[in-house]
């Protein structure tokens, strides 16, 4: 049976997570979750749905016991798709989706008992009965999860339509605000850019013809995003090597990319390079937080993401971003005092100690925490991940200045993922503690532990 | 005193140890034993023989001590260089070779002293009397240790004379088979080249001209290893770099390197990236699994080599293949539906997650773990690797899926290497059940365990 | 309060090092101590003195909670900059400088209580009155920490006047020593290359008119340093990629260098190359250890750095250097039997275990641990770092051999870094102990403490 001590091994850890963390709310500064589902609020058919429309984390780990995909992203019912998925569950030991879905069940549906395929008929049918009795919808999971603010990520064209009328309603008091999230600009020797261009000419009403008016294009709409609240971006960043560069020479690339050439290796690197020089200073300028998402393998499945999509299981991880590309960056900006508020957040989980090293030695006044290594992401954001961040990571940043957990989801369901993250920072702490490595008062401790899961997060992103 | 709890510090390890894993038969699917040794059954002469006529482990832990190589590989007696061994034993704290070897004086000898220098004389002529009355041999060794399956591995010119020996024979029920190395042919820049072409010429019965008969060559033998039942291949790839190339390159990168060409760096990547793509069309045709051992240093201390010899206990581990790499291979693979079955042994354990995520990007249906990563390998095949990578990796790819332990050995007594692994399993899988991210039924746990330390082998790897 | 049973969770680890490494003296073989302060003995005037003038750990911290510059490296008194930093110590929870400072407080001053804003100003007087009272100065911290020897690290044009000084006087028994560290030739790239071998050449009373003639310098130097004592070296290598060369080609990069001419990335990986090569053949000669310090990101905040200077926390780590560039060199002076004893310290961490492969890959003998893992360093000297280290790295190089620890500082209250380190060894080898992976006498557990502890290193670098 679910048993609500798990994770916390000692006595200070299961006080601090009960005391301090576990009801303060939940910001989640960095999410996929579709602005229009937040806004219609329909209730939701099944737990199918709920777990297997867009969960590529599920579609991964199906795939590796040999499910036909056709119980993954393809056609079969959501019912035989959560019948399928409830099968495998026993065996997901050691892997974050067993207890997530455990969580689940038991936050949302109140449901103590291991998923298997045995129970998988009745639990089905008592979950969808919730569904009904609760009217379950976005904005319910996001209400009884004690979210006070999420904020998702769009394209610079993206008008934030939801977004603007979700402001304008009441939202049971959740804040939705939406990340500036240039990416498409960012690659210009993807297929596509040339067309990209012309859709953000005409959002940003003015004429695109060269690099320069890119950049002016894009603080327009970053002006516009200001506009209903948010102050954050995120920039996803495949693997980035520092390449100097002249004006002119990005000029002519610029020029060549959208005329469909194809970009060579110096010429990629030297694109990217000033991108983000540009896009930075625009951060600052405007008091924006640059989010860095470092060393995704995009589609690395090529074949197979061709037919079944994007952002369906096919991404993995690069491991050849080297740390001074990042540090050259941070450095042009601090020569120029044009470093804005960033957060690093490499993929590869190797690389966070470097990253965490190369943060603090960007960092200073007055700001707290300038520049930050983010929380474990995508892949990294399991127990195990968390607690070899907190172990490694203390060490050479604060821990104490984290702004704490996002949860980078595409769920209404993945709020608990910061319980999980709250019950391995405060057993953590909780360790140290009692093998006296630490020794300041209560006070402190609490005061720590509500900045991390909480109070971090609303300074550093909040105006 | 050696404890029989070693290892096991939770109830629930404990339990599943003793009830399921322990007893289970072993499938070694991977190791260097000599098909020759195994068929002759020879009695051992002594423990020198046993521990140190081909372990490199401990030829490297006795330099490190500063012994003279008279007493490692040299013409020492195999007693004196025992003796220097044993003399070394107490400050192998923390090292495998410890618990191995007192592992090895227990399970085949009774002995639970901790070797040292005093006790090592008495140690000496215990295990020489039970060496005589048990007639001790290398399918004794197997017997007691209840192997099922081993598979050695061989080039692909040979006759496989004592497996086919073996498999006439009843041999204690051990089936003994051999995987398909062709690392011969993979090195085409290596000396010797052109002599081996000759050699698997003669052995395939056929003309090799070019680049192409070469791999009709290749898979006339893999049909002849294919005969006596196997279907498994390594390769060892010492460092990877995916780069593109047309047929005709390869023919003329092909002529080069039989004529004793210096090849340059482009035209190794080219030939290694052809090599294995043709290479894995023909695994993926004849329903072979293939193994990729990626990162071997060969011969770092190449002047050592030269004098002592090759797998002396000089070759170390490279850290340049990326990710891509590897990468770009499974998914041209995939482009064409050639993807055999696929396990990926990364040397440099630093890379275990990324390898792990990239695996599951590639798995498919209907194979259950189409492409997984291996169990750890060589230097990484000791308690804290293994659990290293259960910690790590189960959150990245379903544990429970997992082919299980090899040794990889030379040696008749590594069995014990098994134990270790089914002991580190059954005690991670504890330590989940009792922090509560785990709570499934004891016939689901059952299952795991039984699978990973012996099922999943026989089903991914016996037809 | 301070607990004296800290990080000791064992009951074999609290005996180990209660009975056995608590009270073995410190040969601390590498710090960055200033020889003048050792011998002027001059008393400290407060702890902000003690604490912040030299210590950039302490400033990456105070500039990651947005301080001031003013009060880290600035023109605030020591008071003032004391009375910042007590107010972080709370939050700095695990960092190691929490325990660093709390270790001094108690060991030099006896105060139990955790320091913090509320307090600041009371322990502030009660350092100060101890300072006063016992007259606190260098001498007395490293005699009260039970110092045998230091050795610091200087410039091959040093004259040693202080060493001099030191060795002529009493010195309540310390040692203290000088390693060579010839990076300012190392780097011919650098600014001021020429100018810097215009002073070799003074203090080596010979003209240095091309490569050759350096190393001449060099070496006479070497000879220079040796007289008072010393056979220790320190080479600082930021990245390093092998590059084979010819003696003309070395010469012409040195003419150019000289001209301050810029050199290509191929000149300088071939310089350094040429370098590491001839100044290893002079530590062979000599007898000296060559600590190779690997992959400092040197001033990566360089625009800071140029402001605020170095040493002074913009430095970072560096992930470039591969591992067969390092091996490439072992590989070449084993070759002609010219390599000598050899440390390697890499300074990112993820390396740590290929490095300890590489070591025991060139071991042998006579010499006991002749290429060795040097002890976790800077980013990575903190428990968890100490730690990891054992743990992953004991399997691949027997940790008996090693050499221990070295605080790499720059302050005469350091010396708990040693009792940590004591701290994290005696419990790992007790959880070995409790886990049934170790079951030697008392005698030999004895003996593995001390040699770690304290007569390895004096074997290894004291003649």
């Amino acid at each position: 049976m679910f048993r609500e001590d798990y994770l916390l091994t000692n006595e200070t850890g299961k006080r601090l997570y009960e005391n301090y963390a576990k009801n303060l709310p939940i910001i989640d500064y960095h999410c996929h979750l579709l602005p229009q589902e937040i806004y219609e609020n329909r209730q939701f058919i099944d737990l199918g749905e709920m777990w297997l429309a867009h969960d590529h984390y599920k579609w991964r780990a199906m795939r590796t016991f040999g499910i036909d995909e056709r119980y993954i992203t393809g056609n079969a019912s959501y019912y035989e798709k959560y019948m399928k998925f409830a099968e495998i569950m026993p065996e997901l030991i050691g892997n974050p989706l067993y207890i997530w879905c455990a969580l689940e069940l038991k936050r949302y549906f109140g449901i103590e008992e291991p998923l298997c395929k045995e129970n998988a008929e009745e639990i089905y049918q008592k979950t969808k009965a919730v569904i009904e009795e609760k009217h379950m919808t976005p904005r319910y999971c996001m209400k009884v999860s004690n979210v006070e603010l999420v904020c998702t990520t769009q394209d610079p064209i993206d008008e934030l339509y939801y977004h603007k009328k979700l402001e304008a309603k009441d939202c049971e008091s959740i804040k939705v605000w939406s990340a500036f999230r240039p990416d498409k600009a960012f690659y210009a020797e993807k297929q596509g850019f040339s067309d990209y261009i012309n859709c953000l000419s005409q959002a940003a009403q003015m004429d695109i013809f060269n690099f320069q008016s890119l950049m002016q294009a894009l603080e327009k709409r970053l002006e516009y995003f200001a506009e209903i609240g948010t102050m954050i971006s995120d920039n996803g960043i495949e693997d980035f090597t520092w390449m100097d560069y002249s004006v002119q020479e990005i000029e002519n690339i610029f020029v060549k990319a959208i005329g469909g050439k194809t970009l060579s290796q110096k010429e990629i690197a030297q694109y990217r390079s000033c991108f983000l020089m540009e896009m930075a200073q625009i951060y600052n300028r405007h008091h924006f937080v640059m989010q860095l998402h470092i060393g995704t393998y995009q589609g690395a499945n090529k074949s197979r993401e061709l037919h079944i999509g994007a952002a369906c299981g096919f991404d993995c991880t690069d491991d050849s971003t080297r740390i001074k590309s990042i540090g050259e960056l941070l450095d042009r900006l601090t020569k120029t005092d044009a470093l804005p508020k960033t957060i690093l957040y490499p993929l590869d989980a190797r690389n966070i100690e470097n990253y965490a090293v190369l943060a603090a030695g960007f960092c200073e006044a007055p700001i707290r925490a300038k520049v930050q290594l983010g929380a474990p992401w995508w892949f990294n954001d399991q127990c195990y991940g968390i607690k070899r961040q907190f172990e490694a990571v203390a060490n050479l940043y604060p821990i104490a200045l984290s702004v704490g957990m996002l949860t980078d989801s595409r769920s209404f369901l993945s709020y608990p993922r910061h319980e999980l993250y709250r019950r391995v920072l405060c057993n953590y702490f909780g360790e140290l503690v009692e093998r006296g490595e630490y020794f300041s008062s209560e006070k402190d401790l609490k005061k720590v532990v509500e900045n991390v899961c909480y109070y971090n997060a609303k300074n550093y992103f909040v105006r």
